[in-house]
């Protein structure tokens, strides 16, 4: 793979200079429609522009970066990703996505190759929910379906509405409200996304690269809560108490449990417990805990994986308040459908790959992606994984430039063999 | 016991008199050196010299009403407790104690007897250590037992220190870090405190009255924490997840067992988690938490008991660890011995129940009182527990005004009693 080299010095020119000027340390920080998003999509505007592309942006503030294909009449190949980042977060989350398409053209064009068909770098805004707390707004303003009342969805940080954030940047959220697609999803024949993986599947498997099959569907309580009562932790007698923490105790033994057993039957899965939160006004070191918060998250690729789960997980709910004489307070659930990857393209892709002498295996993302906009609007849409030790959402992110090049690559031959519908 | 009209008659007024002036929705609050105690000290200073006792103020603010005895020559009887009220605390931990005193002068003075010895109602001060992170500061100053250093010590709200608001409440700070004594404490043949039970051990025995054998000793870890590694919850796989709450869900499960097997092998000992803490500024709804803060108090009158329950959880840190892949920080203890009462005022006390038909039921108190301080200095301590039925630190402590006109005729009759050594 290393005879990519306009696209591997495109790409590793790009991220160092992404990284300095979005630098806040720990790590990076981009924010949604804020400078560190803008800096980045300026820089990919510049490079776009210098790769002969042409650039626009939408009403929601994607950006398109539109190479001209050899025929112009057929739906266009759009590779994107987003290039916000969690507060310090890391370079590659996103990035590596838009970088990787940008990698592409640059390709293409040392080569002296057009595609066979228009293709688009697509960069999404705000897909990090860490500032709006909402699924991939960009990507489904750029399709029409954003609600209008998302549109008030303050940003974590400044409690400014999402329109306001979008105007002050220069886009025009009355346009997004009316729902009018900013893009014309039927000239699409492939949302294609590279991703760092996010938790180390490809590093345990020894892979540079992977195809995501599906992107999980998720239950969550975000908001859930036991109740007992509070008392003495020396004078309160065992009989007496209504202590919720052997309640919690029983609870994440049950989720264990219900883990093992799904695990055991083939499936996979997660069941998470991302906040455990004692009250500071009343919690202490001689108080008998009289509640407790938590979140509690389920995710699975199978819908009825994630339904049988749930369910074991609420008759634990009930089991543990009549056994410890606690109230269990779920909260108002999250939920959200798995989605799977287009076949067609992944077996494009596969097929781009085994020219390369690679065999992608398949994984399921258990993270939300733009991709899951595109999918669910009805769009072919793929995904590549590529190798990270560290997780992502954190300064210490890491991808291997050689692995990078290999999507690229990847992307390059999937893009060129690309002709016919 | 209806016949005791002057004393019930009395302390009815006075608990209605406290609650009324040291009011703070929800509850009261009698902050320590501060305006809530003042006026709780300054109402009890006014009615001891109504009923004809002398009253004096020590360094450290403690107040002494002494009722002339029969025989001045002999060691006098103490009745004391403290009339500071955590904030937003219930009316009856620790004034129960000083107005028994105060009920017993009363009925004294209405069968127109003299005490065989001189009786004197003692009140302490800054008790709750939710004002001054210390033990019993006010009991240990009048025995001439609080270090220089721990007057320095900050007021949890106002970060003053005890000195200072000691100095401003008109009271003289540097006598007590001279460790001066404030009282002979060879001149006492008796400390006795009367307080509400801090969990419903008598509710559940259905007895009005009991005797503390011991004072719990305790140990305490009150910043402990489990440490794994953050993770992406959808993405992280099983095998690799470093998640702190599967080992909080062990330790719950050991605390259990070794609780279960020290009980049934006929132990008293309570084991709680005080404090369960995620970080806020890490967790929530997509995460694997790598943290996981904890308080974790264990007691036991016997302290082989608390030193084999300590063994046992340390050993459970170190299980956790190794199989969870974690790490257990304990975090520095505190440690407190447990304090037994005095066994010939416990017969005293019993005799004097039984002569009204009393059975007194023997209780350990596993919270810590003044009377600790006393018996820690040799000298004889006895304690009598008031049934309630909601514990105490909050405003729903209750009191049976019939129950505490029992402790008041027990009191009475043990005074009435105590004429020889």
């Amino acid at each position: 793979m290393s005879n990519l080299l306009a696209a591997g010095d495109l790409a590793r020119r790009l991220f160092r200079e992404l990284e300095r000027d979005t630098a806040d340390a720990p790590g990076v920080t981009r924010d949604a429609y804020g400078r560190g998003e803008a800096v980045a999509h300026a820089m990919v505007r510049r490079e776009a522009l210098a790769l002969g592309a042409q650039v626009r942006a939408d009403a929601a503030g994607n950006l398109y970066a539109t190479l001209a294909g050899a025929d112009r009449t057929l739906p266009a190949v759009v590779i994107g990703s987003h290039l916000d980042s969690v507060p310090h977060g890391g370079n590659f989350d996103g990035a590596a996505g838009v970088l990787a398409g940008l990698a592409v053209m640059a390709e293409l064009r040392a080569r002296g190759v057009a595609p066979p068909r228009d293709l688009v770098v697509m960069v999404t805004r705000a897909e990090e929910s860490a500032w709006f707390a909402l699924s991939y707004p960009g990507a489904r303003a750029a399709l029409g379906r954003l609600g209008p009342e998302e549109l008030s969805t303050p940003r974590g940080d400044t409690g400014r509405s999402l329109a306001d954030h979008m105007r002050e940047a220069g886009f025009d959220p009355d346009a997004v409200a009316r729902g009018e697609p900013q893009i014309d999803q039927g000239r699409i024949a492939a949302f294609v996304e590279v991703h760092i993986e996010q938790g180390p599947a490809l590093v345990a498997m020894g892979r540079p690269l992977g195809l995501v099959s599906a992107i999980s569907g998720g239950r969550r309580y975000p908001r859930a809560r036991i109740l007992g009562r509070y008392g003495h932790s020396g004078a309160e007698p065992r009989p007496t108490r209504c202590d919720v923490v052997p309640g919690f105790g029983d609870l994440i033994g049950a989720t264990e449990r219900i883990w093992d057993r799904h695990e055991a039957a083939g499936h996979r899965l997660t069941i998470t417990f991302g906040r455990v939160e004692s009250d500071p006004a009343q919690h202490g070191g001689s108080v008998v805990l009289g509640e407790l918060g938590f979140s509690l998250d389920m995710r699975s690729d199978d819908p009825a994986v994630l339904e049988a789960v749930d369910g074991a997980v609420r008759e634990s709910f009930i089991e543990i308040a009549r056994t410890r004489r606690l109230v269990v307070e779920p909260g108002a659930p999250m939920a959200w459908p798995a989605i799977a990857m287009d076949r067609g393209l992944m077996d494009r892709l596969a097929r781009a790959g085994a020219g390369l002498g690679l065999d992608l295996p398949r994984l399921v993302s258990g993270g939300g992606h733009d991709a899951a906009a595109f999918a669910e609007a009805g769009v072919p849409t793929a995904m590549l994984f590529l190798r990270n030790e560290n997780g992502s959402h954190n300064p210490d992110e890491t991808m291997d430039p050689e692995d990078f090049d290999v999507a690229v690559a990847t992307l390059v031959d999937f893009v060129l063999g690309f002709a016919a519908a």
